[in-house]
């Protein structure tokens, strides 16, 4: 093993991730656009630098005035008979509210004890510099002076894109008319989080994902409590008890047939992945609260590795501000997301989530159910193929404790969608921590971070090129 | 029977109203305690102007900071022997939120065919000012030319608050203070409804109420629902569950010991409640839902005036803008409130829903229950009262149809604590109607029903004072 220090980049690369974070890019937010095509141009130009070629992407058909964040496309072809690597980053990052909270202006670059505050310091553009800086690295050793580096180059392809924080359509749409042209073996990916205390880990698993808004009416109006109360229905009781109907007492999913078709993991995942599980102090200690949600009777890797869950992102109906206001409300909302396992297909969990919804409508509401978006299956990988058997031997070169594997309870989508139309392998390793607090204020990247992503680039590359 | 149309007032009693109605007086509100304040000066003018001696007072010990709206307490001495008026009213109307449902700003009185749109253009500024109206018409046949009018003038009380919407705190605390000073031997109030198609009716019974919030808390901030889920507990799940079980599937009340001391009506009460009942097309047609609401079994009408309700007024947690946010809510609130019948006592109903919710706190979360305010038990006076008589021949004198008796729904605790402090048999007699959405948008009254609350207004006076 060779010893990994906390470097900082040298001035050039350092002032090249300093730029890259100055770009306002909040891809949900159409004020940004400007923001985010003027970073893709920025893509655009580095990646030039190492002597790609590179397009920047609109959906077909989209109007101008629409136009979401463009994707950055780019070639760079290798030598012959070597494989070909899909890299995939996203540029756009979450938007900086509440800006109160941070303690540097959110896109101004600070350096502080070791670690860059900003926006996207980590999530994602961190990551994917490191990347780039360790694949520029690899790359340079195969030209000016003596010893040239043995083995060849291979084929690099390169997508980035603006809108994954919002739900990557242009992407998924540009992909499929990209098709052929994105063919790959393997696709390589630095958004994902490391173990504990910077343990290298490898994502085997992702849970798919859906998001849909729940919307119940009853009366024209808000009514008064004691005039009407007794009478009309209530849309707040109706919404609380539309939304326990979805779990049983025991926290298991109450939608008939939801279930069914879960794929539990191996005895070799479930013992590969609990042997990575943090302690319940250590969830008390991040999240301030018990480990108790999800099924009873089910540790918690299992839990949120390896089982569908639906919750309630958010719920509102009626008054809520000060004091009280005695009305029946007539009109609630809810918003859900699922998270999906291997084996269930994303669009049939919808279909029967909606007929539970209809059956457990209460009596003199409506239901509608809006806004159905995300749609991606989730994703398992064997653990015995030949690129996790690589990324693991590079990795326990990196780091003797060596890798972990982990199955992600969270959704990057556009990896599924990806890998089925590029064919590739998908090898997800990143070097995010807790303590990164990306999506929250004061989002931060330490420079050991950035060096660990740098080798990994450097030594995967190296390994493929071999 | 005399004719009554609808008639506009003169226009300086108009003008009267629309000063009145343009004070933004939302007395839940500290931003709108100035407003109050003016209003409740602007009332006392009024009152001075028809003789009586008026103060504005505030409870005893509370700073000028944490004010109150004031009450304003007035007293204009009668003839001898005479009986003693207690008039109440409340000068405090519901927040005008949601604000953009409103088709005129909600706090300019807007005429239209008839009617005026304004918050608080019937509760209860509406009603009570066509009643002060009446009663000036009444006083000034004892002034000015002959024939002057025979009989004598009753002594007359009058309490005006700023909160009743809210609690009514400070006029509990002043009408124990004032004492011997209120007593009286009728009790008036017009803040209630008329039956189907404005016959007259003469309140029989009220409900209690007492309101409060509850609050859940889970995770010591929102967590990305992928990350998360399956592990945290999710407070808008949480609070979903608690709110669904307090009722029943049937609709009823899910609190143990929360109904074993309702009072039944007696048979005539019964009848008398069913024969002025509403039909189920009628709720239809005012509310726009089926009456579906309350418990299985029942008629609306025992629903509605002989059992108690607990109601979800609001349910607040997590996300509820556009698109989707994946987050675990860390934290939900629920404001309710219940309505009691007799035999209920308020704070032994209070610490069983306590106790209920605190057995159904789903686990990982903490509960609290915040702002429990009224703390008002119901009332049900005696239909063989010398004042109900004396009402029922004013109001068939006043429509041919003759007056019902009514068991509100509704809850006025403040009448509660004033007859039993004044002594007084309490007369509520109002002219309200579901068309005039009170405490929902496009609040309004009609100038038929200020032109038989005038008229009412006169003709009881004139009968007590015989």
């Amino acid at each position: 093993m060779k010893e990994i220090s906390s470097e900082r980049p040298n001035s050039k690369e350092l002032a090249e991730y300093f730029e890259l974070l100055k770009f306002p890019t909040v891809g949900a937010d159409p004020m940004h656009l400007r923001d985010c095509v003027q970073c893709a141009m920025w893509l655009k130009k580095w990646l030039e630098g190492i002597g790609a070629d590179v397009q920047l992407l609109l959906p077909p058909g989209e109007s101008v005035l629409n136009a979401p964040p463009p994707v950055v496309f780019a070639e760079r072809p290798g030598d012959e008979g070597t494989p070909t690597v899909l890299f995939y980053g996203h540029y756009d990052v979450q938007p900086p509210d509440p800006i109160v909270e941070w303690n540097t202006p959110p896109f101004e670059p600070t350096e502080k004890d070791g670690r860059v505050y900003c926006r996207g310091a980590q999530d994602d553009k961190g990551q994917f510099f490191s990347f780039l800086c360790g694949l520029r690295d690899f790359l340079n050793e195969f030209e000016g002076s003596v010893p040239k580096k043995e083995g060849s180059v291979p084929t690099f392809k390169f997508l980035f894109e603006g809108q994954e924080e919002s739900g990557s359509a242009a992407i998924a749409k540009i992909a499929a008319d990209l098709n052929d042209r994105l063919r790959a073996d393997v696709l390589l990916v630095c958004d994902t989080s490391a173990a504990a205390d910077l343990q290298p880990a490898i994502v085997a698993g992702l849970r798919g994902v859906s998001h849909f808004t729940v919307r119940l009416k009853a009366a024209s109006c808000d009514l008064h409590s004691g005039r009407y109360g007794g009478i009309v229905p209530n849309a707040a009781q109706g919404i609380a008890e539309l939304m326990a109907s979805l779990h049983n007492p025991d926290g298991s999913i109450a939608v008939r047939g939801f279930c069914d078709k879960v794929e539990p993991p191996t005895p070799e995942e479930l013992a590969a992945a609990e042997s990575a599980a943090m302690s319940d102090d250590a969830y008390i200690n991040e999240t301030g609260v018990a480990p108790v949600g999800g099924e009873a009777g089910l540790s918690v890797t299992e839990r949120n590795s390896f089982r569908p869950t639906i919750e309630v992102n958010g719920i509102h109906s009626g008054y809520g501000g000060p004091g009280s206001k005695t009305v029946i409300p007539c009109e609630a909302i809810a918003k859900l997301s699922m998270r999906l396992v291997p084996g269930q297909n994303p669009a049939e969990c919808m279909e029967l989530v909606e007929r539970h919804l209809r059956l457990n409508t209460p009596k003199g509401m409506t239901l509608s159910v809006e806004d159905v978006t995300g749609d991606a299956p989730a994703m398992r990988l064997p653990l015995k193929s030949p690129v996790f058997r690589l990324a693991a031997a590079v990795l326990e070169d990196i780091d003797p404790r060596g890798a972990v594997f982990q199955w992600d309870g969270a959704s990057i989508p556009i990896v599924s969608i990806l890998a089925r139309i590029s064919g590739a392998a998908p090898l997800l390793v990143g070097f995010g921590q807790g303590e990164d607090r990306i999506h929250s204020p004061n989002e931060s990247f330490s420079w050991r971070q950035f060096t660990l992503g740098r080798r990994w680039a450097h030594d995967i590359l190296s390994e493929l090129s071999r």
